[in-house]
């Protein structure tokens, strides 16, 4: 699936994943209207809005991006009525040809983490007979429980031909408060640094034809430590959040790039998915927010192609 | 919540948490062949299989316990029906008057972290209704990303009097990977002694009667970092998996209580759901599975308030 990933990234030209983390405040309102209508008010009527304005944004940018990330709170904060429109967006992405990174920052010890192995990226057993449950193509996993809660994914991984992103960095403000943390047993470095040489080593075992299947997440607000880590796992594919929305700008995004203007991906979830909203796009009007968000992605391709890479 | 799980504890003289991790090998064969014969060997049919041996076993031991413990990724690898069964096992546990730990071990960034508390413990918005998706009375949350993702889960607890568990130090064999780097920059003081100081911190402002409802989790496995953890986070309770199956004995578990018999809570997964497969609880047999995993709750307070209190 790295292999599928990269390719789909040069034919498109655009290390670009588009964060599908649908917030009712961004919905259009005769989206949520046809819904509420058909469905009332509820958590099945908030899940077909989820879905409709999804499909009316994948319909329009499908040709541009190689893939899209789900954020699955977003849909999970709705009951199973969520989860159903978060499979649907899912299997739809697929349909589309394009790679689905689900974004579910999973990970637990061995077999705890085994069974989200198996739900997310691979098929479980019931029975004689065996069914994908989510069936993403690649997952974000936390790494705060060390190698048996990581390597019952990658074990998936391989059997399945798919990937995982390992969280090493992460976007938000207060993700120094343990990640920066330096480490006396490891010549003073930061704790990032060392998760993400565990994220090297653990990839060098999972190779693509370049790249590893075993990637790492490394927020776009933390350019610095980008770079860093860019030197340290030089095979890592690096999943980008925190582009747009959250601060990061494409200048921002050099480092993180290798010298063959490969090795990165970058998220932006707000920036495309609520562009209609933005005074940049809001001609487009509410009605149209899926042209909006078009115009948003060709925009941050521009932006990254001409200051990133 | 966290006044309600101690007078629950108190009542039944049992801080034992029963784990609802049902692995399919686990469950007895003819809830399976009533399940399969009802829905096929499908992953509906999964799900009704979890769903009657969850119910048979919280029948015979629903009097014994204060709480149960469902591991959702155990619900989550059979997809939506298998999420449908964790949504039942929660409403009847509650019904039954149990306190319900979802084990998630959630953690995102701020907006993300506040969907996910809104859909486990809270209340999400659909046009001007809402509801409760999830809906556990606690929930176990990962924190890797630092407050930012934390303090959104303790703002719902807040609002909707429940409570978090904070991984702090895991009872799995690589849980010191990370978790025990030693910082330079608090005197040579390992990861998890770091997070369990924050946790003590974030709970300071979160007191039900006695102890806070941000609590802790930490391995049965460790019981020296058990008793360092005890001292740094007096009014933490503590949620310590790892009890029986995982090696973890009555003995180890001395120090993660404080003087006054509380403090801590014991969970106890494969040891009581799977008893009957035990050689002290075969002679139960496999259909009376459920008389098995009652006499392993009495078997596990036994030991408890013999070695641990």
């Amino acid at each position: 699936m790295i292999n599928k990933l990269i390719e789909n990234i040069k034919n498109t030209n655009a290390p670009i994943v588009v964060g599908l983390d649908p917030m009712m405040k961004f919905i259009p309102e005769h989206i949520k209207k046809a819904a509420f209508d058909e469905y009332g008010e509820t958590l099945e009527g908030a899940a077909e809005a989820i879905w409709q304005f999804n499909k009316g944004i994948v319909d329009a940018v499908y040709d541009l991006i190689p893939a899209v990330k789900p954020q699955i709170a977003m849909y999970e904060q709705f009951g199973i009525p969520g989860l159903a429109a978060f499979k649907k967006t899912v299997d739809y992405c697929k349909e589309k040809d394009l790679v689905v990174i689900g974004d579910i920052k999973r990970g637990d010890i061995g077999s705890t983490s085994e069974a989200y192995a198996v739900g997310h990226l691979g098929k479980v057993t019931v029975g004689s007979k065996s069914y994908y449950g989510f069936d993403e193509d690649f997952v974000t996993v936390n790494p705060y429980l060390g190698s048996d809660g990581v390597n019952p994914f990658i074990n998936v991984c391989k059997e399945e031909k798919k990937g995982i992103f390992v969280l090493v960095k992460t976007s938000n403000p207060s993700s120094g408060e343990f990640q920066d943390r330096k480490l006396l047993d490891a010549d003073n470095r930061p704790l990032y640094e060392i998760v993400g040489e565990q994220v090297a080593k653990w990839g060098s075992e999972c190779m693509g034809d370049e790249y590893s299947y075993v990637g790492a997440v490394v927020g776009a607000t933390y350019p610095e430590q980008g770079k860093i880590l860019r030197e340290l796992m030089p095979k890592t594919y690096i999943l980008v959040p925190g582009y747009g929305a959250q601060g990061g700008k494409g200048a921002d995004l050099k480092h993180f790039f290798n010298k063959d203007g490969l090795g990165a991906i970058v998220n932006s979830s707000r920036g495309i998915i609520a562009a209609y909203t933005n005074d940049r796009y809001c001609k487009y009007g509410e009605k149209n927010y899926a042209d909006a968000s078009r115009a948003a992605v060709i925009d941050m391709r521009k932006d990254i192609s001409e200051n990133a890479l």
